[in-house]
Order: C-alpha cells, then structure tokens, then sequence
C-alpha cells in the first residue's frame, strides 16, 4: 500500500459517500480509474443503488482503462444481480490492478470478487483505508450482518437534555446552523424516523430543505395505534415523498385505510410492553432494504432503540439554554439498574456549530 | 496601540491570571516592566492580595524602572489602603510610560490612578486588550459593582443531562481528564460550593488535588437546616482548609455549635420558600470578600442560581452515556412560562476533554 493508493482511494470513498442516503438497498461505492498517472474515470453508485460505481467509472474511462488500477471503495461484486458482475467488467475493460478498500461480506460475493480478479490475472490490493470504509459502508454492512439498518440518533437539546417545556414549546431551541447540519445529514440517510408524539407535538415534514438536494429519504413514523394527525405536513406530502408508518397489531382499519389511500406504506410490527420493539422495527426496516436511518426522537423511541443497543451514532446538538426538571427530556425512561448498564458511546467529534455544540458519539467496542 | 503593547500586555495578563483565587478580595492583576525592548520586571499580585502586581515588578527591575514602560492588566491604584497607591510606586520609580488593559471600576480608583500618573507627567495608554481583562477581573468588577462574586456553575452529566442514576449512583460520570479539568477550574475560583444535597449524597472533600496547588479554595455548602453529615469528609478537613455554610434563620443550634466547633464559618442568609434565597446567598458571600465562586451543584442550588439569574459561566462537561428519565436532572425545576424565559447562554468554547465533551457558555448580552 502506498500514499498513492490512499490518495486515490480517499477521492474514490469521498465519491461513494455522494450516494447515501439514495443506493439503498444497495451500498454506496466510489471508483476511480488511473492510467499513467492521469484519472481517467470517476464513478459512484447512482440513485436507486444502479449503475454501479465501477461501471460509471469504465465507461468514462472506455479504452484508456486498458492496463489501469481501478480503485474501488468496496469489494466489486461477483454475482449476476439486476447488473452483471462489476468484477467481470473490470476483466473485460482490461484493469490491470483493482485497489479496494474492504471486503464485502454480502455471502453472495465475501472474498469472490478478489477471486474472479484473480483468477484472470488480475492484481488485487485490498484494505487501503479499511477504517474509513467501514464507516462509509456501517449501513449496508450492518442490514447484510444483521438484518437491520445503521441507526444515528439525533436529539436537539437544551444544556440541560430538555427537548421542550413543560407546555411543549420546542421551536427553536437550537439555532439556524445547527438545522442547516440537519437537513445535511437527513440528505445522507435513507430515511429519517421519528415517534408518534413528535409527529403530533412538531408536525414535521422531515424533509430535506434549502440545500439544493433533489433527493428525499424516506420519512417514517413509528406509531402503534396510527394516530397521526392526516391534515398534518406528512399527510399533506404523502403522495410526492414516501412515508412509511410503522404500526402495531390491529391498527384501526380507518386511519389505516386514511394513510394508504394518502399513499403511505403501512409496515406491522411487534408489540413489546407499551410500545413497538425497536429491535423488530428495525428488522422490518431492514427487510424494506434500508441501511441508514436517521432517528429524530421523540424521547420515548430514542430510549426504546438505546434500550435495545439498537443506535450506533448518537449526534447531539445542544443550545445554550436551560429549561429546567419540568422540560420534556431529550431521552425516556431507560430503566436502568446500575450505572453500569448505561449505554455507553465514544467520542468521534466535539466542535461548535453556529452557536450551538455539536457532538457526535460513536457505539463503544462492548 | 502597537502589536508590541498588546504582547507585553498578553503576558501582564496571564501573570495576573495566576493570582486567580488566591487574591481576593483584591483583583488578580499582573504586571510587566520593559526597557529599551527587554523585559525587566514581572510581577503579579500575591496570595492574600498583597503585595501587588506592580510592587513586586518594581522590585525585580530596581533601578532599571527608570525610563521604562509598565504593562499593568488593570488601573494602578490610587488610593491608601492596606499598602500605598502604586500609581505613585510607578512615579517614584521613574517610569516614564504606563500601560494598562482598562479602568478599575472600585469608586476609590476609577481612573484617580491615571490621573495620578498623567499629573506626574507619566504617559498613560489604556484600554489595551480590554476585552480579555475585562473577562479576567469580571470576578473583582462584579463585586466592586453589584456586591456578589462572578458566579461559575460547572455541570458533569451523561449526554442526556442526568448527573445521577435514580438510586442515586454518580461516581464517575465523566472521565479522569474531565476531572483533572475540574480541579484545575476550582484553583482558580476563591471558592467552590455546592447544596446540602449534593455534600450528603456525594460526600466530596471539594480540595484541589493532584495538580501541586499549594492553594486551597473557601469550600462553601448550601444548607438550609444545616443539616450536612459531621462525620464527613468536610467535617474531617474543616481545620485546615476553610468551611463556610451558608444556613437559613435559626438553624439547630447543636448543629450549628458543632459545626463552629470544627472550625466552619457559619453565614446566615435569608430563604426564599423553601430554600436559601440565590440573591442574598451572593450578596453575602460578596460581603466576606469572594470575587470568583465554582459552584458544583446540584440540581437545586443550579436552579436557584439560574432562576436569579446569577450564573455568569456555564460550564458543562458531558459523558457518553445515556442514563434515561428517570436520572436525577442537572438542572432541577426552574418553573418557566415560555421558551422565551430559559436562562440563556452565548457559547465561548467546545472541545473535546479525554472522553468527554467540555462546553463552555457565557452569560448573553440581554
């Protein structure tokens, strides 16, 4: 592994990353191609997770990928899906050495990519800038590992963790600034969730605004009886931008038939105790193909996820203000025991962002 | 002003800050001497508040003060006090130029020291990096002004804003460099103080420790009834290192001859409903001479400080850890009507501490 190879691979995982939040269920690839020294191909996965990065790549490279280094964010695929193998279209265009990040562990390429690259004379280089890729590719690794989505919880605070007053009162706490990174990281997940009493309290659209992105995520609401204001933003916005609501057993068969006839996707889930479980949620989530979901609270389904060691990213805005006991807190009950049995987060980032802080945490090694 | 004044002053200035929480009631002021471009004179006001800055500089430059140019951090005094005016120690030493950061705004000085120079025919600039003098000596000044201490309310809790788990559970939150921090934030306050609460459940000594102070801050506790364990760590040390408790009318008097008994200054302040009135526990604390209080909480005593507005600083120091609703709050209730009410705060600093996030808010301009 040289510094040349990480420089390109840099470039090649910051071109995959332009297609979160729209790849989905497939993962967001980055390539780039160089002959002689020259780029002489740039490709990501596009929206809706087709074409792939590397043929993006190869067909702006055309012949001059003949005898390249192709390097690619991730594993390139060995299997006939909707597209032929990206493996197969590297041979053919003639690379010469393919540079990847990391392996996939889809079980339907794990390691058969490296093969087939092999296999025809290929030279493979693999785990330049693992560390980074791991991250990039959390979601999609996580839905094929486990079956469900990456989860980054956000919570907008006061200093002192109140998400509101006691009356409700919630707009603004946090400033301009802070709403802006919002909206940017709405834009980088495939979907944006939160509970039925934020969707009732806030009337959200959880859309992404002002950033000039054409894409939308998802937006979901986790609500087991389905009481979801249908004159409310979402409702409103149902037909253009998908909503999928979440429910429990036996919702009533009106708002039920209300929302699908607004458009939105219905999606049953188990029931644990008062509310949904999360970790079937996130199942169901993860069977609809999602990778990345970005929870927005409230404070009763933040605690149900952190609860089930269901958040690996946890992102806190926090103002200057203090609201006091009575404010509505930013997490619910979590029932704990022993400070010991805190979920427990490490610190990847700490900085101002306009004049709130913002800090994001990171699932500690357990 | 020339970029050479603001140098020497910066250096006057973090002087100064070494004096912090060890000169009160006198300001913490530092003071450099320079003489044809060499420095031949530091100095910074001594523990107890005397001898100051300027006497000491003085003394290190002897005759070479003739001529030169005095960088002091705040207005030379010009009145008799404990010591003689050091405007007229400038003079007779023969220093031909002064300059200072800003005025002293203790009606007895009040610009009588650059008066007393200029007579003399010193030449006097001022106003040189007034706004970090003015942060320095806020303690001195709002005490000068408004009788009470610069108040720090310093805050440890999980990323939800619970300082405790509900049973109680507290020790550690935060990491060893959080602490580390802490201790190094209470040598430089006057005193540290926190409620009875906060002295029963955590049993704190409230010292500065392993960082080789020599000094030790007023250790200050909050209690209405008096009623604060006697077997405690603070009843253990209240013969060397002072114990001030700040009590409502008639408190248990075997309490109270107890606690003088060891040695504790016993301070009655007035109550407002149930609890010390924040106000007058200041104005109090103003009057025995304190320039810079650290309080530690808990959430009782933070919300009587905030609800007064009487914080000056907010400093918050944040874990990864989620301990839910059921923890004990930061912040206890503040009883605000409207958002609009909060307490509010303009961020200074955020960056990471060890694990741990540091914020560091400052009163807004209201």
């Amino acid at each position: 592994m040289t510094d040349t190879d990480k420089r390109y691979m840099a470039l090649a995982l910051s071109l995959g990353r332009r297609g979160q939040g729209m790849c989905w269920p497939n993962p967001a690839v980055g390539c780039v191609i160089v002959k002689d020294g020259r780029i002489v191909g740039r490709g990501w996965t596009q929206p809706g997770g087709r074409p792939h990065a590397e043929t993006e790549a190869l067909a702006q490279a055309g012949e001059r990928a003949r005898g390249s280094t192709a390097y690619v964010s991730l594993e390139p695929c060995a299997h006939h899906g909707k597209t032929p193998p990206c493996a197969q279209a590297l041979i053919d265009a003639g690379v010469a050495r393919v540079v990847s990040a990391i392996e996939d562990s889809d079980p339907r390429v794990a390691g058969q990519g490296f093969e087939m690259l092999r296999a025809a004379g290929v030279e493979v280089t693999t785990g330049v800038m693992a560390d980074q890729a791991a991250r990039d590719h959390a979601g999609f690794f996580m839905k094929t590992e486990q079956g469900r989505p990456f989860v980054t919880l956000k919570l907008a605070s006061s200093f002192d963790g109140r998400i509101a007053t006691a009356s409700g009162q919630s707009k603004w706490i946090t400033g301009p600034d802070s709403r802006r990174a919002v909206h940017a990281m709405r834009a980088r997940h495939d979907a944006v969730m939160v509970g039925a009493g934020t969707a009732r309290a806030d009337d959200p659209s959880l859309t992404v605004r002002d950033l000039g992105v054409g894409h939308q995520p998802v937006r979901i609401v986790v609500s087991r009886h389905l009481d979801i204001p249908l004159l409310g933003q979402l409702a409103r916005t149902s037909s253009q931008i998908p909503v999928w609501l979440c429910h429990g057993p036996s919702p009533d068969s009106e708002r039920a038939r209300a929302w699908q006839g607004l458009g939105a996707t219905l999606i049953p889930c188990a029931v644990r105790g008062h509310h949904i479980d999360a970790t079937d949620l996130l199942q169901q989530l993860g069977r609809k193909g999602l990778t990345r979901v970005f929870c927005e609270g409230g404070s009763a389904l933040a605690a149900s996820l952190l609860a089930d060691d269901l958040v690996d990213e946890l992102v806190g805005f926090t103002a200057g203000l203090a609201i006091g006991a009575e404010g509505l807190p930013a997490i619910g009950a979590l029932g704990l025991e022993d400070l010991s049995e805190a979920p427990s987060f490490e610190l990847a980032e700490a900085r101002p962002v306009g004049g709130d802080v913002l800090q994001v945490w990171r699932r500690s090694a357990r």
